[in-house]
């Protein structure tokens, strides 16, 4: 509290007449680191291409941008893996956004007839959510930084291969 | 290393005549614990069946036996945790024989045309870890219970749809 009151220039008093607690402070904080890599991760398959690149677009942005954004400043690092591992509000609609879009690249594949359609489109998305839980979670990011970036890549490929008609 | 005495019924000094730490000593319990996992493991997949049952079974396996060891004795985890997120030797050879039994089945069954050829096999078999590890990370595991067994059996699938020729 006393470093974010001494960088933004404020008491910490007239800080707590905005948020109730510290923790919501944190909240707003993730919050707005969340939607930062949300929007980037939107953009990437806001664009043509196949579902496979539009895939492989969504996992590659919310990696780099989770490591650009948790692991140039340590702080937010920890606001963000105690979130993760608190179950926040933020933590949790995160997570909710980005299952969303990987469901919408799925069934876009399985309509073009790119990806399988025998496996039930539900199961598909949780069990790929699984799988990339190495590169999305930051608490798991933080210990496999040094898998970057061939690591993410074959996971992607293998993510992949599992999707194949 | 009380509590540890006052289990074995012997003093500290005692203890410390035969390691030369307490990370000595977490080092042997969770050198057994571990391989009693492996133990189990090996035994799963030295039986007929097909490679992809050879899979289920060691993944399933590990992380039954996981969460028997590490999750009815708080210690237990809480030495394991802490060996894995320090990358002690006995969590790094533990992971290397898992990979190596990983390895043995899927060029199994790549030589008996179940499992497909194109990938490369360190390829496969490292992306394979990588995808497996919320059910085999213990410090993963711990917040993933509550997906068991549905999740893993999911995952499981997506491997072996990834592995399919």
């Amino acid at each position: 509290m006393a470093d974010l009151a001494r960088e933004i220039g404020f008491s910490k008093a007239y800080i707590y007449r905005f948020f109730e607690s510290k923790q919501a402070i944190g909240e707003a904080i993730c919050s707005s680191c969340l939607a930062k890599i949300v929007a980037e991760a939107r953009a990437s398959i806001d664009v043509s291409g196949s579902s496979a690149e539009h895939f492989r677009r969504l996992f590659r942005t919310i990696t780099t941008l989770s490591v650009e954004l948790f692991f140039q400043d340590r702080k937010l690092y920890d606001i963000a893996a105690h979130s993760a591992a608190e179950g926040w509000g933020s933590a949790m609609s995160y997570r909710q956004t980005l299952r969303e879009m990987l469901e919408e690249i799925v069934r876009r594949g399985r309509e073009s007839g790119e990806f399988e359609r025998k496996t039930p489109l539900d199961e598909t998305c949780r069990a790929i959510f699984y799988a990339m839980s190495p590169f999305v979670d930051p608490l798991q990011l933080e210990r496999n930084l040094d898998l970057l970036p061939d690591g993410q890549a074959e996971l992607t490929s293998l993510i992949l291969r599992s999707l194949a008609p």
